[in-house]
């Protein structure tokens, strides 16, 4: 089949809408560390998937995956020591207070549990996220999702606020009167929770706002943001997914903007693609919510799930990827300056170890979001074989997310391809 | 670590009240086929485990997994042939009317999407479920969940209603009378749902009811449930989680009890293992959600996710698991009914293909569930080397459900096994 005819398949068999990338899509067949290659043997530097973090199909995960595929795969209902190694090595990169492990296999999952452990333990219905986030797809967290609105529309129990840009920003350069602006939203949104008759449960946040756009956090607003919730009975979730596993410089998001959660939910890299996520948590919220409810998920945590798991977190240990991702992350977000020095159209320029979002706008006084430009420029470098894609509450942000063994060669092409295509644009 | 140890350990990592299998668990290392071997090295004909159904760690399905592993795995938002193959396979097995697939990891993630499918076309909440059921972990489809109370209690919107036991029933032996009482609680369900000014949008069932007991569904029930659910402006979601990919001797539960849903849920034995999941509907249903929704999911579909669904189904066709599923499950039938004559405790003996439920009872007049005697069987049919579990409202009905390719011979052993320990009992 050719790519018209996969395409009509796809409909066919998936319906109308299912979402795919790039206006002439992707047929990729075989991945390799940082390069994938479609059906006509084309090569493309990957500078957007977060999911194979330690590389496409890397190895020692692979052989991990295979080696207990053979042996072993059932259930947690008995006992094995994969789920035992893993727990206990994963419980140890986080702060003391996180000592629960709960395994899922989505990060979609994670939050959906979440959810239900902080509503357990607080008794509250009412939930704050930003304006501008995703955290997945069931009917409880797609109320969450306010990228997307859900089918359903959303209930009474979700108050949104903004998030703490300090590029776009009210007008104003005062960074400490911006942080109380936007820690007063937080207040309001707790204060319209209780005018509503809405107990308050807490919040849920990427801690590198990644949806938003990343966004350069004011100092001093996240650990103010949790302290307002949980002065008001709140409690905070981490949203891992995008930010966990070393993607940042640390190990975890939350460890580069400095606060420790109630609960860090995990998703995407965590299996670097086998289905693979879960949540650690303050040992009160998983063992109240355990004294009332039956939780088992059938596939969660076994034997080859954490072959995966231990793998992944052998490699980035023994590639020093999460170092990596802070020194090359450097070197990238240098080259993306110089670039915005040369190119107008780049408003601003933002990144956390390997994980960069480019504003662009139309011009630097309004800062209009250059959302055409930036569709154009994500399908020119697909074209010149770079994948990148957008972020951003305009969409208008290149989303630039590679996997973690990126090194100073690869980021020398996609400053090149940026530059060559946006001097072209 | 000995198994003290490590359930020590389970307990400080996990917490307390985390699902464990036997009074003295099991430390499992390998599986093979239809068996499963402990760290002593002591070996258990499996006659539970319907997740590994074409048998634990088939090569084909272990081989299928790393080689795409090896390729490729990234998410559906690239073009890719595994999934288009797949998905045109399973839709084969279903009825025309079933045209439309989506891919998840979980049976939870298929049935959350199923409830927000049904209730964005009828823009209903209200949904019908057994008194003794399960559906999965999230906080809406645990709504479902009338074996397990959820931490949040129940909401407004649920109706339970009997399933149609024919053994333990309301007092009198004519099948027609029985089902139209059957019937009567959906009818009447429904009419609670109105008077509670709850629109209704439909019916999720486990089509051979096997968490209640696995029952002999009284003939024209389910066609007859159905029609009064469609009169009444409700859709039907068949749970083929536990019932589907030839378990019943038919492909699909449905099949075999004669009933087309709008929707059939998969998962536990969808990926032998490997965390796959979806559904398949009539396209109404998922066109009509993908118009508002921005339905996605990240390791749904993935090309090695799809690579092992594809090499399930070819296990189920090059080793006849379907039609093996029919006769050894006839055999089984055959002989626990001759071990029913034997052993008074046996109150009911009742099966589908290769799923079997066997009631055990004080005596055959009260038929007061024998749930002391279940749980010391389990217990001693684990010391000599079988492994069954037990489900039903009451939990003292015997679940035997092994892989598919369960075998004459395995059934010999297991069928020795049940009359040496009940002799014993």
């Amino acid at each position: 089949m050719n790519i018209e005819q996969m395409i009509a398949k796809r409909t066919q068999l998936f319906g109308p809408n299912n979402p795919i990338f790039y206006e002439k899509p992707l047929h990729l067949v075989k991945g390799d560390g940082v390069w994938l290659t479609d059906a006509d043997g084309k090569k493309y530097l990957d500078c957007y998937n977060n999911v194979p973090t330690v590389g496409h199909c890397h190895p020692h995960v692979v052989e991990a995956l295979y080696n207990q595929a053979k042996e072993l795969n059932t259930h947690t209902r008995y006992l094995h020591d994969n789920i035992l190694q893993y727990a206990e090595r994963l419980l140890s990169t986080y702060d003391d207070s996180l000592n629960r492990l709960v395994l899922t296999c989505t990060g979609s999952e994670a939050n959906e549990l979440a959810l239900r452990l902080i509503r357990n333990l607080t008794g509250g219905q009412g939930v704050i996220c930003t304006n501008a986030t995703y955290h997945g797809n069931t009917a409880a967290v797609a109320q969450l999702s306010s990228i997307f609105e859900p089918a359903e529309g959303y209930g009474p129990h979700i108050r949104t606020v903004r998030w703490p840009d300090q590029y776009r920003t009210p007008d104003m350069t005062d960074v400490q009167t911006l942080t109380d602006i936007y820690l007063d939203d937080i207040r309001q949104a707790i204060q319209s929770l209780k005018e509503a008759g809405i107990p308050f449960a807490g919040m849920i946040l990427c801690p590198i706002y990644a949806n938003e756009g990343l966004p350069n956090i004011p100092e001093g607003y996240l650990e103010q943001a949790t302290k307002i919730v949980r002065d008001a009975g709140g409690l905070i979730i981490a949203d891992e997914v995008q930010a966990g596993f070393g993607r940042t410089g640390k190990m975890w998001g939350h460890q580069s903007t400095g606060f420790v959660p109630d609960i860090a939910t995990m998703g995407k890299p965590m299996g670097n693609g086998h289905p693979l996520a879960g949540l650690v948590a303050r040992d009160e919220l998983v063992d109240r919510f355990r004294e009332k409810d039956m939780y088992f998920n059938t596939f969660g945590g076994n034997p080859v799930s954490c072959a995966v798991g231990n793998a992944v977190l052998d490699v980035l240990e023994n590639e020093n990827l999460i170092s990596n991702a802070a020194s090359t992350g450097e070197y990238v977000l240098s080259g993306l300056r110089k670039l915005a020095k040369k190119h107008s159209i780049i408003g601003d320029v933002r990144g956390k170890g390997l994980f960069f979002g480019v504003d662009l706008v139309k011009d630097h006084i309004s800062k209009e979001p250059a959302v055409e430009e930036t569709r154009k420029l994500i399908n020119d470098m697909k074209e010149h074989g770079i994948l990148i894609s957008s972020i951003g509450e305009f969409n208008n942000v290149l989303k630039i997310r590679p996997p973690l063994p990126f090194n100073k060669e690869n980021a020398e092409l996609l400053l090149e391809g940026i530059n060559h295509c946006l001097s072209r644009l």
